[in-house]
């Protein structure tokens, strides 16, 4: 018997965010005086869906590392827990851990590619093993849910959208990552309050068909609500009948208008949206209420956004719940999916040797890319600024009329990157949109982005 | 320019961890007066595969509600952001908010079944209302994860499932969630260090292959790691050569014998698991070393696991990572998927009139299954103790030779249950999986569990 836990991880603890197998190593790294500099590198060889990726999560894993320490209660229980192996030198060196190295990456928001790098991590072996599990989570989610979010706002065009998923997110921090993920991509906000206060960013809501049962009909519900929310009321009109529903919001609107306020919109969240939006825009406007809003949700994705809007559904916002938050990786159309996950992987691209000349790693055992040496990646636009190639090459490698993409975030342990506001990045994520053309962005039958690789890394790749 | 955050949640802010349109319809019943009792049911429509469900999570809702306080300074930032509409009423009713209500539920690892109340919570609707969001979060997410590994669990018999999955959940609190529902699912341990201080779970680990990839060859990785870890070394076989690298192991094997330790098992990541795993086990065996165990990982869920027994492999334990903390909704074998979430609702079932009878509730518009009133589960089992079928009654009906389901766990808002370890709760879930048939436990051609309605449930059904 015992008091329940909540669970929540608190940041003093956050170094224990890792794989074991990296504490093993690092320990046998360190018993056999292994300092040697590596470089490890984030990067995804497969999407899920799309062609391309947004880069997001850059923030968190960054004050992850700054403020990387090992509290001594920690290691005690870490002592006592993990065997007989764990000696005292190796504590004492996680006690004093402090990251010395150097960070580069793309800003957050960033369109990138297949097997690009978006981080590169350089610095002594023991220090930049250890931030492999924390760095892969956060990347790997944020990234996942900017690039599905991105895809619903993009084919939404001025519609708007808006993250409703905190009741199928994956825990907690998972809602509120998302939320924040999806803002930096285009999500006009979020249903989730708490999400609204750790980012800033704008919470909205309607009301749930309990309020509605809750009482004797729909029509009390409605004005109960909008006498409550005079400023800011949008019906939820699908509770008992989605056509009713609607005639009872114009006797609300009408109210509303004698008091001098105005009714904000409608909500669908199911039945056939299509023909649903149609009808009550219809009833709407010839009621005189062409300002009020219709708002759905019910089950939406970039596939069945792209088809409601087709078929020329008057619909001025999606809320979009599981597979915004999940980043399902599910094509409602064709039905087809896999697991919703994004697999960026963080792997070991070069040492220093003795001599201080770079050695190039790769792995060799199945068919998997992995790009040798610590690279940077170079984008070439056209006159217009749209993006038309990408090279990746060596590090230092010189390459001509191209905008490098990784730029230093930390170097020698500290920062030397002003953070953007979620603002200014979300900003940033849009005129990225816009450079990436058109075909890129399509759903179906996309072309591949063209990704070279640099004259030295094409040698080497051809070695390996 | 700011400094970056961790985004980490706090619990005093987490009463925020709403969905507005709660705050919203709270305050329009506060507004009104509207202080009715009301029940409302958490339960899952359909689930995202297999037959039945694993109950988890409830521990970490019990700990929210039990301590869901709104801070005064969190009720100003509503006041500031949420428009005009708040007025000081209902943010001291807010700011004095503490739950008065009751809750029944299964307790954690129980075997349930579609549209089974899960959770009922039943108090005043102004209090009922604001539990949405985040039990909704949590339940469905853990039991998600726990049904999901069970059935690995399960289709392994003695074989150990690990959890590998911190690098692609959904977020930092997904990870050591995952890890607590598979866990409570029987799981043998995680991956994730802090998973395993938070919840006391085992936490294990092998070693990446950058490890070996930063040494001169495998085989002086292996003995630096042996080194390290003479009591506990699982030798990663893979980065070149798997059948290189048992050779490899064996020869650290003797090395480690000969210091009168073992080796304790080799690691295969990539290619045919099968057949590598069979030609391993032949050349450990004929080495002398029968005892050394074969652990595998690679993209693994119960349907890999399932084909991979019944094809021979002489395997040990499985590491499963992505699908296992996504609780992935993805047939392996026949690629058909969908989101990876657990559709799970909390609905309206009851209010109770001003007589004090009960009102039933139930939502008219679709063919969604909502059964009204608030409701127990009866399970019928054999003389073995086997679950033969349910019944599903209102809460007070009598229902012979059947074992109820839901029981107390606050009244009044008060606690009056004594949580279990996690321990405890996973000797239970195991000892609920035993007594479930067989043919519901099938990966394929599931038959559908009875759950029959009472005779007072049919009735009302009937009018419905």
């Amino acid at each position: 018997m015992q008091q329940p836990k909540l669970g929540l991880i608190t940041p003093n603890e956050l170094a224990l965010f890792l794989d074991y197998y990296e504490l093993t190593s690092t320990k046998a790294d360190f018993d056999h005086g292994n300092e040697a500099v590596v470089t490890q590198e984030y990067f995804v060889r497969q999407l899920p869906f799309g062609g391309y990726l947004i880069a997001a999560g850059l923030e968190q894993v960054i004050a992850f590392i700054l403020n990387l320490r090992f509290e001594e209660k920690d290691l005690g229980w870490l002592e006592a827990t993990s065997g007989p192996d764990f000696k005292d030198g190796f504590l004492d060196f996680l006690m004093n851990f402090k990251f010395s190295g150097y960070i580069y990456a793309v800003p957050e928001g960033t369109v990138v590619f297949p097997n690009e790098p978006i981080i590169n991590v350089t610095g002594p072996t023991l220090e930049v093993q250890l931030l492999e599990t924390y760095l892969l989570n956060v990347m790997n989610f944020q990234s996942l849910v900017a690039t599905k979010t991105v895809r619903m706002v993009d084919i939404a065009e001025h519609r708007t959208i808006v993250d409703f998923g905190a009741r199928r997110a994956h825990g907690r921090d998972a809602a509120v990552l998302a939320a924040r993920a999806a803002y930096l991509a285009g999500a006009t906000g979020t249903s989730l309050v708490l999400a609204g206060k750790m980012w800033g960013i704008p919470y909205i809501g309607t009301m749930p068909h309990a309020f509605i049962m809750n009482r004797p009909n729909e029509l009390q519900a409605f004005r109960e609500y909008a006498e409550s929310f005079p400023h800011n009321a949008i019906l939820l009109v699908d509770t008992y009948d989605s056509i009713e529903g609607v005639n009872n919001a114009i006797i609300i609107g009408k109210e509303l208008r004698e008091r001098g306020h105005r009714l904000q919109g409608i909500r669908l969240d199911s039945g056939d949206l299509v023909s649903l939006s149609k009808k009550s825009r219809e009833i709407l406007d010839k009621a005189g209420f062409e300002d009020v809003k219709i708002f759905v949700s019910s089950d939406l994705d970039e596939y069945r956004i792209e088809e409601i809007i087709r078929e020329g559904a008057p619909i001025d916002g999606f809320g979009v719940g599981t597979r915004l938050v999940t980043g399902a990786n599910f094509n409602s159309i064709t039905r087809e999916g896999g697991p919703s996950a994004l697999p960026g992987v963080y792997k070991l691209v070069e040492r220093i040797g003795k001599d201080g000349h770079p050695i190039p790693k790769t792995k060799l055992s199945t068919d998997k890319v992995l790009l040798p040496y610590r690279k940077q990646v170079h984008r070439h636009s056209d006159e217009d600024g749209n993006f038309h190639r990408d090279t990746v090459s060596r590090w230092d490698e010189p390459i001509a009329d191209a905008e490098p993409l990784l730029i230093p975030i930390i170097e020698k342990g500290r920062t030397v990157y002003g953070f953007p506001d979620l603002e200014e990045s979300r900003k940033y994520c849009q005129s990225q949109l816009t450079r990436l053309p058109k075909p890129y962005r399509l759903l179906a039958d996309t072309p591949i982005y063209p990704v070279k690789l640099s004259p030295q890394l094409e040698k080497v790749s051809k070695v390996a």
